[in-house]
């Protein structure tokens, strides 16, 4: 980590490399791919593992060592940890210390948010230096209002981390939410909220990113949304078995594509638990997202 | 638990008491307070605690101690647990359980959302009788929709438990989100799918609450939300040290005011460590509430 030159007049986010600017690295080196580690009861079971902590823990190292070197990031699920307790959490805590040690960025699937002295809490879990759950970004959900996750934002600002903030999903219940308001959407605002936010970096890439399905199809223009504006990373899940291919992101996220790290969870872990059966699979999604 | 008559119309809601039902008696009996265990940094310090498990162990099983037979309700704060990872979690784990064997019913506040098989583990970490985090409900944020929610719905109604799902909070960023809409608001709409959804509940009270900031003002009658209609519990935070007053419940809630919960946090806490202050500070929240 580069330490701050003395004098300078460095902002607190340059104080080392941010998390967008490591991120737009990893995508241009290795292509814009992010692996889910998905430990879901149906899939631990097709792996032959059981559904308790020392099943997850071996579903999601094995998929880290198939992965680590070829995907920009990988994106456990919070949720499927959780589900076991404090003994699943820390087992996420075992796979995020891994994937820094194996030099992979990752995302923790949280979808977090509260107000205040509460969002800083959650803020303090996944973005702090010494947090047993520090993560290179985590998916914040909005209802309380973008500026709600202000002390995310500020923190994550500061320790050269990244946010994914909820904006538009796929699942046709999100409509219901997010297409309200007409011309200015809640989706829209979010996505306005973000393009400003991420005037604080520099770079191609801010580390204010946004969710995005993969399968959102018209809805963007139908909701103007400029996501090509939000100059942060668009993490779009739902490649492969939800349905959307390379080209269907190509065809939806347009001009903005160069900003999306298609996710893939589902396709590429029921390809295990060979380490060369994953890796295959990452590798076919990667060439088909690098349009090869 | 009274087992199911076999050859009965029972519908799954009905195999045990439902949450609703449960909370309903304790406000009668109790009154209608809820106390929020928020081991804050700074409550922690105040109390002469450290900041790490064994501080937070030692806070949370004082509150409890103190309020578990004069409260309707205890509300730990997810975030504050989890900012110290799986030692945390375990904390919350050993809280839950203590609430269990004190007859105190319990709120994780935990304002999960997801969508699919995700929404459904974060369900089985709370609502499910053999998890280790299980609640007698939860609170849940719907920026994915209110529909998303479902496999908690339908888990709560199985086993007896309980949600309580974002709708109108007071910090002024809340608008940009729950306000949108116009005469269809968001916060409308989630409030709306609450009282359908407690159609399928007997009883005064359902078991789908929703949160509702005790300091909105005039926010109810602006949105023309009906929350008398909603049948379900009404999570109120804000009394006390954010500014709510018992009288201000009163005038805010009119007709809804029945299924109100008020919770204080911090002007309850901050009259700790000793058990005498935080059972005096709750009681005299509670002779407000009651109108005594």
């Amino acid at each position: 980590m580069p330490e701050q030159v003395p004098g300078s007049r460095q902002e607190p986010a340059a104080r080392r490399e941010s998390f967008g600017s490591r991120l737009g690295a990893a995508m241009a080196s290795r292509g814009p791919l992010c692996v889910g580690i998905d430990p879901h009861p149906a899939l631990l079971a097709s792996w032959g593992l059981d559904d308790d902590a020392e099943g997850l823990r071996r579903f999601s190292l094995t998929v880290l060592e198939a992965v680590a070197s070829l995907a920009a990031a990988v994106k456990p699920q919070v949720a499927l940890y959780e589900r076991h307790g404090s003994a699943g959490m820390a087992v996420l805590e075992e796979v995020l210390a891994t994937a820094r040690d194996e030099a992979v960025l990752s995302i923790a699937d949280a979808k977090r948010g509260d107000i205040g002295s509460t969002m800083a809490a959650y803020a303090d879990a996944w973005l702090r230096d010494e947090s047993p759950l520090a993560a290179d970004s985590v998916t914040l959900s909005p209802y309380l209002g973008f500026e709600s996750l202000r002390p995310a934002l500020d923190l994550a600002a500061e320790t050269g981390r990244g946010v994914f903030v909820l904006a538009l999903t796929s699942n046709p219940e999100g409509a219901s939410v997010q297409h309200v308001g007409g011309k200015d959407s809640v989706a829209r605002r979010i996505s306005a909220a973000a393009a400003a936010e991420n005037s604080r970096y520099e770079g191609n890439l801010g580390s204010v990113g946004l969710v995005v399905g993969a399968t959102v199809g018209s809805a963007l223009k139908d909701l103007d949304l400029d996501l090509a504006a939000v100059r942060g990373p668009i993490l779009a899940p739902g490649l492969g078995a939800q349905g959307a291919t390379p080209a269907g992101l190509r065809a939806t996220f347009g001009d903005a594509y160069p900003l999306v790290l298609g996710t893939s969870s589902r396709e590429i872990l029921s390809a295990g638990p060979q380490i060369r059966g994953l890796r295959e699979a990452a590798l076919r999604t990667l060439d088909g997202l690098r349009g090869e």
